[in-house]
């Protein structure tokens, strides 16, 4: 079962593409490992979660419902993948873990109140190996000793960066800062004046 | 009825509040002239914005329903005070104007699709002449030519601190954001990896 869905990866993926898979694979089944959960399940919602990364947009559309939380942002493709590649992961791939599959559909958006191996996934997608940004190194090594601030760390990172190129900024996204907030410490309490 | 609202307001508010509630109207009418539209109306949602700043966390809940906006969001007293503030104009003061309305309710945290007379009151809010904080005197300049480059440089520098002190951002903010790139330009495509 596994090696198959290897295979399927590596054909559906750039070599690049598959390369950063296997870096995702290798920071994820570590931080399962660290934290606790299955590591089985870590591999395959690595494995999986950019399963839908090089369809078109048309393919990506074929895969989603109507999803509310898409609303407004449905022809973005970079943001389409995810929840495209949950339920391709479904329909074609036989995956019915909702763990999995929640952790692959957020693992570019992220969402609020995310279970243990979303969180794993969402941050091994961005400091894998093969990624290389400023601090990044300093990223890896939070999210060895705590995962909320390693994640709170890179989504600040990317919203900042995000505000400085007048991109569009899922709600998502900001939802699942404001919660890892409120989980690190009951922060954020005042904010608009 | 508009002296007796200035009477109500100017109770309601200490002084330096209430200051501030004369200078957002200065702007407001000023705005609505320059815009087009009714500056009596302006000058209402202007008076009232801030109508329950000043109650207890209490008041404030008594003034507001299950409002899906607010959820994760209920104890935070400056974000209430706009929703508060629009229960309370229409059932203690009479106003059923909806964009009257819906401009006290939204002038914190903004929404998607706001009205002209929504983004008058937000951004008046913000540069009133009372107001003083970096570039204030530029996003009023830019406010004089197109509202929504005011509001885009303005909401990305609430943003920017927002981030910096670790609190929490409602997602609407982001998507009044959003909403309003869209509307200057079609920007905001790509945006995650």
């Amino acid at each position: 079962m596994l090696n198959k869905l290897y295979n399927h990866i590596e054909k559906a993926l750039p070599p690049k593409r598959y390369q950063h898979t296997l870096g995702v694979i290798k920071v994820a089944v570590s931080l399962a490992k660290q934290y606790g959960i299955n590591e089985h399940r870590a591999e395959i919602a690595a494995l999986l979660h950019d399963v839908s990364k090089c369809m078109s947009l048309e393919e990506l559309h074929s895969y989603i419902d109507c999803d509310e939380t898409l609303k407004y942002y449905g022809t973005m493709g970079e943001l389409l993948h995810g929840f495209a590649g949950s339920v391709y992961a479904k329909q074609e791939l036989g995956i019915y873990d909702e763990d999995i599959l929640s952790a692959i559909k957020y693992h570019t958006i992220g969402r609020r109140g995310m279970t243990t191996l979303e969180k794993i996934i969402y941050i091994a997608d961005a400091i894998e190996p093969n990624r290389d940004y400023p601090n990044v190194d300093f990223i890896r090594e939070k999210a060895k000793t705590c995962i909320n601030d390693a994640i709170l760390f890179e989504v600040d990172r990317k919203l900042k960066y995000l505000l400085k190129i007048d991109a569009t900024i899922h709600p998502n996204t900001v939802d699942m800062r404001n919660c890892i907030l409120g989980e690190l410490k009951n922060k954020g309490s005042k904010i608009y004046e």
